[in-house]
């Protein structure tokens, strides 16, 4: 049986015979949050300017009017996603005014938080240069103060992107100005329209919801409050109580931060068990944008109780190596 | 961005510097269950056989002491696939003997059953045919009476391997010489050590296993007998109480034939169920070889209560599109 070539960690000329159809270079996801989530000719041309950029790939893409916020999934080598954000900044700085902006959640940013997620053959570390390089190059050209989160943090009580966006935008010069806040790259004050950004290098996380059957608000906050590291909960999950008011729905709003050491089906469970304490039941769970196999995966042996269970046994997965 | 080229389904030159990894020619799939799971020597000549023969490829092997059976599941294309079975059937008429066979697996032949199934760019029509002529190949060559089963039986009533395998190995010279039994290639007597063949054409199939934590066979016998389409259960499931001496525990082992129709977390909700009927738990369950991802992930979203999800949020999925 003729042996493959073992997959190629650098860029490597592609025969334009070369008929497979599977990426071999080694991939950064890059995850920018934008500020504009009504406007969709703004929401295009952002998008457009993703697009634009060879060697990069956009995903997915998802808007939310309420939040006034649009979330882009992007992958590709480092070069190709630097200059694809460098190419977002361009149209955020040119098309958004803070000032003028209004929605639930928090900002500080035209761009407000650009992370950089290592997926096949990237490396963290990989991802923290990059962040760095990418956060020099928006600061120097459109005068936007930069701070660096999460595994690419600077300084440790600068990790948590809350911590950072506390105040958001209308607070941002005070927060400029103080000690302790001197952002990594760019100006001490802020950019009159477009704020700070917060840029980074961290592993994937997952966007969930768990919707529950009940109007009452102060159920899912309190659920959230249990659930969530920050109060005391499971140590990689953020948590807040939302109302989906179109529904007239209460939703435990999660980010899961470690889907390995704190996996879907024990958040799930959890948050089960404690809805049943206010009589309440778990309607049904969403995930928001794109979610790892393994995620499903071992939750599904978690279910099944499946034992000695390899995804090498995944026949896709099998027929791709 | 470059466009892809769309995957070709015809066999074409893949140039020496292609350094990608995924298979782009039609794909068949072939599952041989041979009387071999205990002299690993036996079972190395086997798999030997298979990755001996260009374009075929051994994507899994899995090997049972107690049923003394062993399923190698590999893919290629059709000829590959012919020559690989026809390896396989050279060693095991040479190296089993079912005179000598114990096991707890029911067997008719030294290979016992070869299904063929489509994947990629293969139709059933394809696999029908694969059947046919390895089935008359083998017969000729080995001098061992062949069976064609499911898609590719010649007759309805000899569509369901049980029907055709009952009596095993002991019964088969009557069977052969019965009405309505005449093999479909090959003598009209058994080879005397190797049997006979039961080769097809089918949909993938996982083969699931749940052990119970009991050592009580009836029990397992029993919701086998529950479980199972032919005695009263579920459509798509083929079952039967097994115990496995070296653990002493009642297993209950499975065929799931549409795990779109007949889902795997719907079988392990309905055992679990008929066990609690017994005082008994399920200690565990297994995959035998390989299953396609989306079984695993209708699991995942059944028990997260997942609601609008789709495949395309997969990232892996979406990074291979």
């Amino acid at each position: 049986m003729k042996r493959r070539a073992a997959p190629v960690k650098r860029k490597a000329a592609v025969p334009d015979e070369c008929l497979c159809y599977k990426i071999f270079m080694p991939i950064i996801e890059s995850i920018p949050n934008v500020s504009e989530g009504r406007r969709r000719d703004v929401i295009e041309r952002l998008a457009g300017a993703v697009r634009a950029t060879p060697g990069a790939r956009l995903l997915d893409q998802s808007s939310d009017p309420s939040h006034n916020r649009s979330v882009f999934t992007l992958a590709g080598d480092a070069d190709s996603l630097e200059a694809a954000i460098v190419a977002l900044f361009a149209v955020a700085v040119d098309a958004i005014d803070l000032r003028q902006h209004q929605g639930e959640h928090p900002r500080v940013g035209a761009v407000d938080v650009v992370p950089f997620v290592p997926i096949e053959g990237a490396t963290m570390a990989d991802c923290v240069a990059l962040a760095k390089r990418v956060g020099a190059v928006v600061a120097e050209r459109f005068h936007v103060p930069v701070y660096l989160y999460e595994e690419a943090a600077s300084d440790p009580a600068r990790r948590n992107l809350e911590d950072i966006r506390r105040g958001e935008f209308e607070a941002l010069a005070t927060k400029l100005a103080s000690p302790g806040w001197t952002p990594d790259f760019g100006p001490t004050s802020p950019h009159p329209s477009a704020g700070a950004s917060v840029i980074g290098a961290r592993m994937p996380l997952i966007a969930y919801n768990i919707n529950l059957n009940t109007d009452r608000l102060d159920v899912a906050k309190k659920i959230a409050a249990a659930i969530r590291h920050s109060s005391g909960g499971m140590r990689f999950v953020k948590a807040m109580g939302v109302k989906l008011e179109d529904r007239n729905l209460a939703q435990v709003s999660m980010n899961l931060t470690n889907y390995e050491k704190t996996p879907v089906f024990r958040v799930f469970e959890m948050v089960k068990r404690e809805a049943e304490r206010y009589g309440v039941a778990v309607l049904e769970s969403e995930i928001v944008g794109l979610v790892p196999a393994a995620a499903l995966m071992r939750s599904a042996e978690y279910y099944l109780q499946l034992q000695n269970f390899s995804d090498a046994q995944v026949l896709e997965k099998k027929l791709a190596d």
